[in-house]
C-alpha cells in the first residue's frame, strides 16, 4: 500500500460511512477506508503512514467558476480594488504612466478592480477626460471589478476606432458626453474592445500560468478548478495556444490542481469547429489533468454595473439598457450546436430575463435534439424568481452560485430590483430545497478563490457587513461542503471517481486544522488549509512548502 | 413532445422530487416533469396524451439476476419443478420417455425444476439405478432446483465416460453406491457435463429466445434484466453464436427489455481473449439494448445441495465436499484479468468461505492493478458474516441478492449453519445500513422472475410458510424499490441515465394498480402491472396485447 492516512477525524460525503478513522491508498486510488484497527493490517514495509496529527480530512474541494488565465494576468496589471476614493484611483493610473514612460514603455495601461461604490469622494465612473488628466500619451483603460464596463481614454478610443462613434448611430454599447462625443465607457463584448489589441500569450506564457497558479490553488486546499480561459482574454483569436499549452502542460506534469475547462465559444460556426476538434471530455495528459467539461456562454453582465437583463430593468436606473449579449435565435443556436455535440451548456445569468432566455435555449435544443444526462447549467443565479428556480427543477437544470459575490452585493440588490425579488434572489435555500445541483464558484479574479471564505458566505450570508442579509437563504454546512465536493464532482461528470472519499475513488483530499461541522461558522475563515492531496499526492502541506 | 404522461401517482426515486403529477417525453428521454400544469404547456397536436389511469408508476424495474437462455431452454425440458414425491417425479419421467419413444426420439431426456425436500415420500435424490427404471433407453439427467446438483441415468454416464470412475481416483466430483459404481449424482461443473452433448443453439434460436424472453420481460414489469448467458448452458464450446445473436437480435429491433450481459468466461486465456475482443461496456444495437456489464465467475454451488462452500462446513452434513470452484490463484487470476481491463466480477457465492475467496481475489486485483470506480460485486450474499458485509463497506463492494430465495432456503438455513450465522445471513437489513449499493434479481429460472413477488419477500422476510424469518433483516418498501431501480441501474453503470424518473434520464416506467408504499406488504402479490415503458415505447400495456 502506498499511503494510510490516519489519526483524524476523516469527513467522507459518502452515505456508506460518513466519518471513518483511516483510508488506504494506493496508485492514487482509495482502495479501502474505515476503522484504524481494519486498515491498518494493509500497511507493507514499504507504506507511507500519513499522520494527520488530529486533523480534519474531508473530500478534496473543487471551485466551480473561475478564470485561471486572467487571475494570472491581473498579477501583471494595475490593481484598484483598493482604491478608496475617486482621487485615489486616478493618482495610481498616473504613477503606473510615469512609470512605464520611465521604463520607456508605450503600450497600454490596463487596470482592473475599480468599484466606484467603494469610494468615499464620488461614486462614479471615470470618463475619457478624467483618464486624460492622467495619461494622454497612451492608450489607457480601467476594467470594471465586474469586468463588464471598461472605461478607455481618449487615446485607447482613437486606437480602437471609437472616436467617431455618434449617438444613435453607432452599433456599440457605449455612452456619449452631452456634446456627443464618446464618454468613455463602454459596456459588454465592445468594453472588451481593448482584448483585441492585447497580444495572445505565447504557449510558454500559457504554461507557466497553468503551472504557477494551479500551485497556488493547492495552497488554497483546491484539488480542481472549473477554469473559464479559452477566449476569455482574446475573444476574437484564435485558441490555438492555449489548447497546445494545455496539452503540453499535462504532459509534462506542470499542472497540480485539475482544471475542469469551460470552452466560450460564442460564434455558431466557430462554435461547430470547436466541438468536431475538441469533442466534449477530451482529456489532456496521463493523469487527465486537464479535461473539457462544457461550453461557456454569456447571457448578460453584471448587477453592479447594472448590465444584467432584468425581467423588469433597474429600480434605480431605468434609463439601463437592459439588453441581453444574445438574440433568442443567436443562443439557441449555440445551445443546439453544443448540446446536439454532448457538451452541456454553462452560461453566465445574472438578471432573471437573461436566465428565462437561457432555460428557453436549453428547451428549444433538448426538444429539437433530444439528449440524456446533459448537465446543462446556469452560472451565478443572481437575480431570480422561484418559478425559474422550480422550472430548473422540472427540466434537471443545475446552479452554478458564488456564494462570495453576497459580499460586495447584499447592499445592492434590494435598490436594483426591490426586496421581492431579492428575496427569490442568490436565494441557495430553496436550490437545495427543490433538490437541484448546487455547486460553487468563486468566479476569481472577480472575488477571492478561498473555498473556506466562500463557504463562510454561504452559511453566513454575511451581506459585507458582518450583519447577515436574507439568512433564511443560507446553505447549511453540510450543503456548502456538499457544493464544493461531490456536487461540484457531479458537475464536471466526474462524481462517480471524484467528490466523496470512498472506496474506488481516486484520493484527493482536503485536509484542515477545524471540524467545519462543529465550528462557529462565523470563525470559518480562521481555518487553516493543513494538506491538499491531489490522486494520493501530498500537493501542499502547511510549513513544508518547497 | 411525443408523449405526456400524465393522472398517476409518479414515484420518482429522485430526491429532487419524490412525487410529480406528469413526465414529458421525446424520443424516449424525460424532458420534463413535474405539476400536470406545468407540464401540459409542452403538448403539441402530435402530443399522446398517456393517461395513466389513477394508477402508479415508478421508474422501470430491473432485474439484477437471471439466465434468459437457460428460462428460453426450460421451456423445452421436462419441468419437475411441481412433483410432490419421489414417486410422482420418476413417472414423469417415465411418460416423458415414453412420448420420445414415440416420436422416434432417441436423444437426451433432460429435466430441471426437482427439489427432494418438497417429496412427501422420500426426501432423496434419484439414482442412477432410479432413472434407469423409467428410462433405460436412452440417456437422461435431472438437474436439480437448485442447478448445482445433477443426476445422471446409466446410459448417461456411459455416454460422458463416467461409468468407469472410481471412488479415491476419480477427479470428478460425483457419488459411488458401496459397491464402487458411480451413484448417478454428480455436481457443480461435473455435474453439468451433458451440456457438452447438448447442442449449441444456433444463432437463429438465440436470437428467437432473446425476442421471445425480452417480451415476456415486459409483461413482469421489467425494463431491463442482468442475464448471465455467455457459456451458460454450453460452457466448454465457443461462445459465436450467442455474441452473433445478440448483435444481430439488437440490430433488427427483436429486443425489448434491456439486455445487461454477464460474461461468464472462466479460463485465464478466453477471458483474456474476451476481454480484448469485448472491451467492457461494448453496446449492440442503434438502443444499445445489450450491453456488456461484468465478467460472471462461481465460486461454489448452492446451500439446498450443500454444496456452498462454508467456513465451518455444515452442521447437518458433516461429510459434504464443501470445496471452491476455483483455487485462489485461479480466481485471483481471474479478477485481475477482468479488472486490469476494466471490467467488474461478479461472482456467484453462496458460502462465507466462498464470500472471503472471492474478497481476497478482489484486494488481489486491487493491489496489483488500482482501478477506480469498479464496482465488483457479490452475487447471492447468502451464508456471510458481518465481518464480511463490514469488509465489502471499506471495500466498496456491491451486493447482489435474491429476496425470493428465502423462500425455500429459511427452512434449512439454521439447519445448515446454526442460528448464529443464520442471523447474518441474508440480512438485508445490515447490508441496507452499511450502506452498501444493494440490487436485487430472481436467479430466474431458479425462482420466478415477477419482480413483485421478489419485493414481497424482500419487505416480508416470508419463510416460504407465510411466517416471517428473521423479519428484523427486511428491507423497507423504498429500499425494494430502490434496489429494484436505481441500484440496480448503478450496478450496469447506468445511474446516471436511468434507476429513477429524473429530467434528462430515458424513460423506462413501470405502472402498477397499487401504491406500493401504502398497501400491506403481504398482499403486493395481488398488484398488477398496467404498463411498462422502455425509452419512451409502450412495450406492454394490461388488456391490450397483441
Amino acid at each position: 500500500m502506498d499511503k494510510i492516512f490516519y489519526n483524524g477525524l476523516i469527513k467522507t460525503m459518502d452515505k456508506a460511512y460518513p466519518y471513518v478513522e483511516a483510508v488506504a491508498v494506493q496508485d492514487g486510488i482509495i482502495l479501502h477506508l474505515g476503522k484504524y484497527e481494519d486498515i491498518v493490517r494493509y500497511r507493507t514495509d514499504d507504506t507511507e503512514m500519513v499522520d494527520l496529527e488530529g486533523n480534519f480530512m474531508y473530500p478534496g474541494f473543487i471551485d466551480t467558476h473561475l478564470h485561471t488565465v486572467e487571475i494570472n494576468r491581473n498579477r501583471k496589471l494595475l490593481d484598484l480594488r483598493h482604491a478608496r476614493s475617486f482621487e485615489e484611483a486616478l493618482r495610481l493610473v498616473k504613477e503606473r504612466s510615469e512609470q512605464m514612460d520611465a521604463e520607456g514603455n508605450d503600450g497600454w495601461l490596463v487596470s482592473i478592480g475599480f468599484n466606484e461604490n467603494d469610494w468615499s469622494d464620488k461614486k462614479e465612473i471615470p470618463s475619457r477626460l478624467d483618464l486624460d488628466s492622467v495619461c494622454s500619451n497612451k492608450p489607457c483603460c480601467l476594467q470594471r471589478v465586474c469586468g463588464h464596463t471598461v472605461t478607455y481614454n481618449t487615446k485607447a478610443l482613437e486606437l480602437c476606432g471609437c472616436m467617431d462613434e455618434k449617438p444613435g448611430e453607432t452599433k456599440r454599447n457605449m455612452d456619449f458626453f452631452p456634446d456627443g462625443t464618446p464618454q468613455g465607457q463602454m459596456y459588454e463584448n465592445d468594453g472588451w474592445t481593448f482584448l483585441h489589441y492585447m497580444p495572445v500569450p505565447s504557449v510558454e506564457e500559457f504554461k507557466e500560468c497553468f503551472r504557477l497558479e494551479t500551485k497556488e490553488y493547492a495552497k488554497l486546499g483546491l484539488v480542481a478548478v472549473h477554469s473559464g480561459d479559452i477566449n476569455q482574454i482574446s475573444p476574437v483569436k484564435d485558441n490555438a495556444n492555449i489548447m497546445q499549452a494545455y496539452q503540453e502542460a499535462a504532459e509534462e506534469g506542470l499542472i497540480t490542481t485539475r482544471l475542469y475547462v469551460l470552452c466560450r465559444v460564442e460564434q455558431p460556426d466557430l462554435l461547430r469547429e470547436f466541438v468536431k476538434k475538441y469533442p466534449m471530455g477530451t482529456t489532456f495528459g496521463p493523469d487527465k489533468k486537464v479535461k473539457l467539461v462544457c461550453v461557456k456562454e454569456l447571457m448578460d453582465g453584471s448587477l453592479g454595473a447594472h448590465s444584467g437583463f432584468m425581467r423588469g430593468g433597474y429600480l434605480n436606473d431605468p434609463d439601463a439598457a437592459n439588453v441581453s449579449t444574445h438574440t433568442d435565435e443567436e443562443i439557441n443556436e449555440l445551445v443546439d450546436i453544443a448540446n446536439e455535440a454532448g457538451y452541456p451548456v454553462c452560461a453566465h445569468c445574472i438578471g432573471d430575463a437573461a436566465v428565462d432566455q437561457l432555460l428557453n435555449a436549453f428547451e428549444y435544443a433538448q426538444h429539437k435534439h433530444p439528449r440524456a444526462d446533459l448537465r446543462n447549467g446556469v452560472i451565478h443565479c443572481q437575480i431570480m424568481g422561484f418559478d425559474e428556480l422550480e422550472r430548473m427543477q422540472r427540466d434537471g437544470i443545475l446552479a452554478y452560485v458564488q456564494p462570495v459575490f453576497i459580499r460586495a452585493d447584499a447592499a445592492i440588490v434590494d435598490d436594483c430590483v426591490g426586496v421581492e425579488i431579492g428575496k427569490q434572489s442568490y436565494n441557495w435555500r430553496k436550490m437545495w430545497d427543490l433538490g437541484l445541483h448546487v455547486s460553487s464558484g468563486s468566479d476569481c479574479p472577480i472575488e477571492s478563490n478561498d473555498p473556506l471564505n466562500n463557504i463562510y458566505y454561504a452559511v453566513t450570508r454575511d451581506g459585507g457587513n458582518g450583519k447577515p442579509w436574507n439568512p433564511e437563504c443560507a446553505m447549511t454546512m453540510e450543503e456548502a461542503i456538499a457544493s464544493f465536493t461531490i456536487e461540484a464532482a457531479y458537475a464536471a461528470y466526474e462524481e462517480q471517481r471524484r467528490g466523496s472519499i470512498s472506496a474506488g475513488k481516486y484520493a484527493d483530499f482536503t485536509v484542515l486544522d477545524r471540524n467545519l461541522m462543529e465550528i462557529d461558522p462565523w470563525t470559518i475563515r480562521d481555518t487553516k488549509v493543513v494538506m491538499t492531496v491531489i490522486d494520493g499526492k501530498i500537493a501542499y502541506r502547511a510549513g513544508r512548502e518547497e
